[in-house]
């Protein structure tokens, strides 16, 4: 079976390598040999093995009968939501990396692809190679999932790992993270959470059923997060993370993306760098978890390739028009922010304490640093946080994962 | 859709609640209802839900041409096999935990699914509730699986998480496993690693696509593990487990399970307790790891009904027949357990310091405990370590898995 790469940046050229080099394996898992025809990039690569299949216009890959799977790995929502969409009229199959373009536009494409009898899949827009949304589209079948936390972006949580470990401050760690190619020159997509937004936007649309878009998901970056709050955590045996939380309870659901306190004895501390995870909930399963290597040109090229695989096998034997959707246009019930319950770990001028204490009412005490009073609060809602905290002079404020 | 479950032990019963909990998310996933229309089990439970659809007659079931799909949780190769083939041999899709049925007849049962059109699955066999099977067969499509390394009982591991933490003996550990219920009156086949062996020719066959029987795995248990090793673990920063290891070069695989030291930046130290996980390196993906609960009743039954619901839709919607079985009866090409290389704790009388020293002469010394002399041998087979230890007194070796 033809299939064809649509950008040969990162992933496009991961996704070569991987299809050639597994050539093999892959036929034999898939029972069918995946020939790559075309490779669409505006560039030319003079010397490099794509040349023979590199083509500047993505008609010849539409126009092509023969080409049955697309990857679309181009990034962005301009040309590659209109290649996509151009693809999967023409009855093409497409496997995407793209969670900006899932995020915004999943949903139409979704239901593009199941009019024209193919399918819009998109394993390696959340969590790079690890085996995220299939295993929660087919092996949680007989579950309700109760909660999701996950980390989800390796830029964030390379910087919060070289915070713990080395004492560093957060400008300090990026600018180890831009150095090693963890973080971009401009890396606000990654620290202020808006990638993590994106695929928990995803994760959560699945897990309901329903669309949760990024409007949905209250997100909070790591930017603001000092050297000093890893002392607090330190004290507390804890690590801060930035997590992706989504819970759902009677029909509504919520969806998150902040930094949390978590403790060792939580499953997610032990991932460190640029590793992502995700441990789920479900009512029958109990807690498990996924864990790899949250991007990557490989890692990547490894999810879509499988997606690939999966099309090419769905393309040839069986009937796509009886899929069920991912999730449907519906919007999701969600719950309002204000809603939302945690814990926090809440730093306040030595000065206040008095007045935190009339303020919180029952909280736990944390041995402070000098001039500073601090305490983690009981569990309550961020309508309730914000009145309490009125009034004070609130240093720092971190959510708390903890198991008691 | 109308489905059976034969045995109403522990698990049995598990599958009975899930399919009636969560009849309504199955439904809206699977796109189908499933019907529980017998419950096949030789004693009576008067008083129990189950009443209304007990049969006592295995006939009941396969005779119903409405049943599509039966769970067997019987356990044993008797009557489950039988009743496996019987059910295959009438159309219906077999889904089971039966770790020792699948590891022994399993491609026999395959093949008879694949002749008659329907499924034989067994995802809850391996990892009890954790996605593991289902992940390897389809998420790493685009992979080539170099090794796996995974803690597949629950019962060993918590002992061993037991002696680590508590400094308890091995007679101790068991004694308080067993008293929890984690251990059975006759812990043979936990704590000799039978079970895992048995999870482990499953995973191997898989990964291979080739049979990798019992026989091939070489096992050894954790009764030899005693207390004064976990203190050289300790000062190593590791912690003993007892590891699955399958590893794939060059067309050939080799399967074992033995007790490992693995170090505290190795992601499977963190698991403990009765908790199952497996590291799989695959070489696109990287390390990705898999991890949840290993068995029990609600987490077991999890992966039957996800397995029954996959069943399902296979049966309604799809052809079967183009189904590629999990491995062929072709026999493995095994590396011989003599090849098989590792590195090893050893601990001999101090007064064998000398001749060990010559024996094996690259070795990094381990501060020892009185009277002894201890160290870490460099990676090497089998063979070469039995001819090197052969004549020294060996108080102790364990393998040990470090990443440097």
């Amino acid at each position: 079976m033809k299939v064809a790469i649509m950008g040969y940046g990162t992933v496009g050229s991961g996704v070569f390598e991987v299809l050639n080099t597994n050539k093999d394996i892959i036929a034999k898992k898939a029972g069918l040999e995946l020939e790559i025809g075309y490779v669409l990039d505006l560039r030319d690569f003079p010397g490099d093995p794509v040349e023979s299949v590199l083509t500047h216009d993505v008609n010849d890959i539409i126009n092509d009968p023969e080409v049955k799977v697309v990857a679309e790995v181009m990034g962005g929502v301009g040309a590659a939501y209109k290649f996509t969409k151009a693809a999967l009229e023409a009855g093409k199959s497409v496997c995407t990396s793209n969670k900006e373009l899932v995020a915004t536009r999943g949903c139409e494409l979704m239901k593009i692809a199941q009019e024209h009898g193919c399918r819009y899949l998109f394993e390696a827009s959340v969590g790079g190679g690890i085996p995220l949304i299939r295993p929660i589209m087919t092996a949680l079948h007989g579950d309700d999932i109760v909660h999701m936390k996950s980390i989800l972006n390796g830029t964030t949580n390379y910087i919060l790992t070289r915070m713990s470990e080395a004492g560093a401050a957060f400008s300090e760690a990026l600018a180890e993270a831009q150095q090693k190619g963890y973080a971009e020159a401009d890396p606000t997509a990654d620290v202020e959470g808006h990638d993590a937004m994106r695929k928990t936007s995803i994760l959560a649309s699945i897990v309901e059923g329903k669309l949760v878009s990024c409007d949905d998901v209250h997100t909070e970056g790591i930017s603001a997060v000092t050297a000093t709050d890893f002392k607090y955590a330190r004290k507390l045996h804890a690590g801060v993370k930035l997590l992706s939380v989504i819970s759902r309870e009677n029909g509504r659901v919520s969806a998150m993306v902040a930094p949390f306190l978590v403790r060792e004895d939580n499953e997610l501390y032990g991932v460190k760098g640029v590793k992502n995870a995700s441990l789920i909930c479900g009512n029958a399963v109990g807690d498990i978890m996924f864990y790899g290597s949250g991007a990557g040109k490989l890692p990547t090229a490894s999810a879509v390739v499988a997606d690939m695989a999966e099309a090419a096998q769905c393309m040839a034997e069986l009937s796509a028009s009886k899929q069920v959707p991912a999730w449907t246009e519906e919007k999701a019930d969600i719950v309002p922010f204000d809603e939302i319950k945690n814990a926090s770990l809440v730093r306040v001028a030595a000065a206040d304490e008095q007045a935190a204490r009339k303020a919180f009412g029952d909280i736990r005490e944390v041995a402070p640093v000098e001039g500073e009073f601090a305490f983690i609060t009981a569990v309550m809602s961020e309508k309730d946080y914000n009145k309490a905290a009125q009034g004070l002079n609130v240093i720092s404020r971190i959510r708390v994962d903890f198991k008691d």
